[in-house]
């Protein structure tokens, strides 16, 4: 069966975004150009084919400015309320998120990129259905924020499978469900 | 100048305790006998001669039951509200946790172990008093619980010098203040 992969970046206190949802405190890098593989993501992206998003989410990637960076991906926005306005290679989804993806996992394609945010993380992570967590921690302290799962999540076990170091400022943990 | 350095274990999710303060969920280790020097615990162990803690984390050390784990140290608990009842090798600290750590740092000895909990943690860190973070993560997800860094906590960046993977359910990355 294909694997839901959540591969998502957080601060050292386990912060997704900042309050208001922004992530450009990833992008302070005082470093050279960055490598287009760094931190395995091509890899990563070359395993998958369909990516799934919270509507906050998606404003956050859309908000960044045009082009969508998943073209070549089939994308799933998850909105009770939000009707599709702009432009992007997105599907919004109304239905249950917990049926939809059950379903989407019995597909016989490649892996499924869960990018966030903490809502949807925790309701596919209570329901068993994240197969694979894939945390790159970037050495800041954010104080607040968003954080990695919603309010609500339950206890699980994870199996690390892989770390690994990245310049300076960026560790890796790949982890399975146990 | 001797290092201050936050040694803490915590959840993928950010946690270093559950809600009331329990770290049970550190030792569910199915594994075999845990190696003494387990996560680099006795070269860290013998760096450091003197270990601070905020009373919460006293007490909590304390339920775990006697003998006081770190008789050959030199142990400091920063109360304001308590007195010290038991008979252990720890002084009680009134006075302001800033100046004392500040005037601790000046002397010529080994370092010191910032033992937590989140708050005391906060305060050091917004004055730029921690000079080393090293986290080991446990692969569970809490969900909710204690945060590393408690609520008022600054913006700070870290410089990552080491990551490591010990068995299959923990990680330690390795930090010096930026």
């Amino acid at each position: 069966m294909r694997k839901l992969k959540l591969y998502i970046a957080q601060s050292i206190d386990g912060f997704i975004a900042t309050e208001k949802g922004s992530v450009e405190w990833l992008n302070d890098n005082e470093n050279e150009e960055i490598d287009e593989n760094a931190y395995g993501y091509l890899d990563f992206y070359s395993s998958i084919d369909t990516t799934l998003m919270g509507y906050n989410t998606y404003k956050e990637i859309v908000n960044f400015g045009i082009p969508f960076p998943y073209p070549d991906k089939k994308n799933y926005v998850f909105s009770k309320n939000h009707e599709k306005k702009e432009d992007n290679p997105v599907e919004f989804i109304k239905s249950n998120i917990v049926e939809f993806v059950s379903n989407l996992k019995q597909l016989d394609e490649k892996d499924i990129w869960l990018i966030g945010g903490g809502e949807i993380n925790k309701i596919l992570l209570n329901k068993n259905l994240i197969d694979e967590i894939i945390i790159t921690i970037k050495s800041v302290v954010l104080g607040k924020g968003i954080p990695l799962f919603a309010n609500g999540t339950d206890f699980k076990k994870f199996k690390i499978t892989k770390v690994e170091k990245f310049d300076d400022s960026f560790a890796q943990i790949i982890m399975e469900r146990k």
